[in-house]
């Protein structure tokens, strides 16, 4: 692994995969098959691997089970620096057992969604429910990543939120992992906290992010195309005409519009030839096989374009 | 109590209070004010009560803190059958955990929230949660009442789902509580499935649910007007223009315009007289001094309209 992932500050920097939550018939975790699934993808080309996430259905698992989850993972090699364990949960006390766990393991850098459940929430809600860990949590070493996803949680991690929670935690706050695609939140938060780590969910918006001063992607692609992102993490095309981009943006594309998970786990089942990669807990359900194929059609012509081998 | 809580098939009818969660000044649960409250909520005009919906802050505890809370209530006394549970999580092995346990300590009543975490889920992601929560389960005591309620969750129980579920595990599925307020879909169930116990979240809905059949109201304001919505439903009044609906409703307005867990917490503080009423996990906050104050002057105002005494 070429680039260093830590950027100034020992803050991450780079291709994180957002890594799909394999299962077994009866819905419980494979975590033999995620340890397995996350080596894979550091040997070809990710950076990191960030656990538990949306792409990941960490919401649909238990606090044991991610608690679990993560700990496979770690026993099967993966350092404890290149993983970026989801934390978040819709109970404040869930999130603190689960941060907690992954410190108490290793695992400083914490990617944290506030909680999702209620809705109308204002500033002074989301500062403190990041607040209120940070103090409970009560350990020096860990980096929080604020995870701005408005369309799962139907809130805002504001500017004049993530400000105050510098200003209270200085370098305890680390990073943001924005998915709301908004150009305009990018460049202020990146232009008002220059030391932040700035992620973008969005694989397609990756050169112009890290041509800003951005950090990198926490990319539910890379479970499926960890090399295409690390090509284009590394030439950082500056056309919208680049031949890579441009099969890139026909990829996302075809997976978002879709349900995201059940068309990632789609692609990986064909792409990996591992069939359990189509379970998944309800309410997601697997893409319906017509559309698979479809899926699957859009997604080798756009990687035949630009001469990209299959994964593995 | 005078009326029998079980309509016909053992089903629940009257007025049950979706009871707030007290909490310590440090956020943990008060579980024997919890106990408490629900003893008095009894003796003062419900039925029975609803612990860990929505206005309960249901998904702001853990499953263990849930538990708890469920295990106190009935060790202070207060019979399993006058207790509707919440056990709706985001995650369906936290649902499954707490429905489990619901029914290990004799509550055979669930009132399950569909998991909320993920958007754009299609009729049949929300009918396998049911059914697979119901075959895990896998007992045939277990009567389940469906929560709706879009604005939180993101998705409709919709009645060709409601009337797949009856089809599949019959007595099994009791009732629906609908929180939409959307009266052509109340309708519609009763009209279809007239064995079903229709409750509403909606307090000036209940009239008009009793006249078309519904069974009762699963009511947030039930912890501050037991007595009022005690009144409500023995007396049924026909037309908007009762002097007693008339204060229900410009109470509930009062509520609705603001966040209402936060609204009833600070009205019960006051009521109540208990300030501890007031703490609650982020990302709710206590509403500000100058509008709690508003509130309850607004809430006197309509309830000397109609000289209903203060509840205590």
């Amino acid at each position: 692994m070429t680039p260093p992932i830590n950027g100034p500050g020992n803050r991450l920097r780079g291709i994180f995969a957002a890594v799909l939550t394999p299962q077994r018939d009866d819905l419980s975790c494979d975590n033999d098959l995620l340890a397995l699934h996350c080596g894979r993808l550091l040997s070809e080309g990710c950076d990191g691997v960030s656990l538990f996430g949306t792409t990941g259905e960490g919401p649909a698992f238990s606090v044991e089970e991610r608690c679990a989850g993560l700990e496979a993972v770690l026993e099967a090699g993966v350092p404890a620096e290149r993983i970026l364990p989801g934390t978040g949960a819709a109970s404040p006390a869930d999130t603190l057992a689960l941060s907690r766990h992954a410190l108490s393991v290793g695992c400083r850098n914490l990617l944290v969604m506030p909680p999702f459940f209620f809705k109308d929430v204002g500033d002074e809600g989301v500062f403190r429910c990041y607040a209120d860990l940070i103090e409970r949590v009560g350990d020096p070493r860990m980096r929080l990543y604020i995870y701005n996803f408005p369309d799962v949680t139907g809130l805002w991690v504001r500017p004049d939120v993530v400000a105050r929670l510098i200003d209270a935690f200085a370098e305890l706050v680390a990073g943001v992992k924005d998915s709301s695609g908004d150009w305009d939140y990018v460049t202020r938060l990146i232009g008002n906290f220059p030391a932040l780590s700035m992620f973008t969910g969005w694989e397609t918006l990756l050169p112009r992010l890290l041509a800003a001063g951005g950090a990198g992607n926490v990319s539910g692609m890379a479970n499926v195309i960890p090399n295409v992102l690390r090509q284009l993490y590394e030439r950082r095309p500056e056309s919208d005409d680049d031949p890579l981009l441009a099969a890139v943006v026909d990829m996302v594309d075809a997976v978002s519009k879709r349900p995201v998970t059940p068309a990632i786990k789609a692609l990986a089942a064909n792409l990996r030839d591992e069939p359990s990669w189509r379970n998944m807990r309800p309410p997601l359900v697997p893409l319906e096989r017509d559309d698979e194929v479809d899926l699957l059609r859009c997604f080798q012509r756009a990687r035949e374009r630009v001469g990209i081998l299959p994964v593995p």
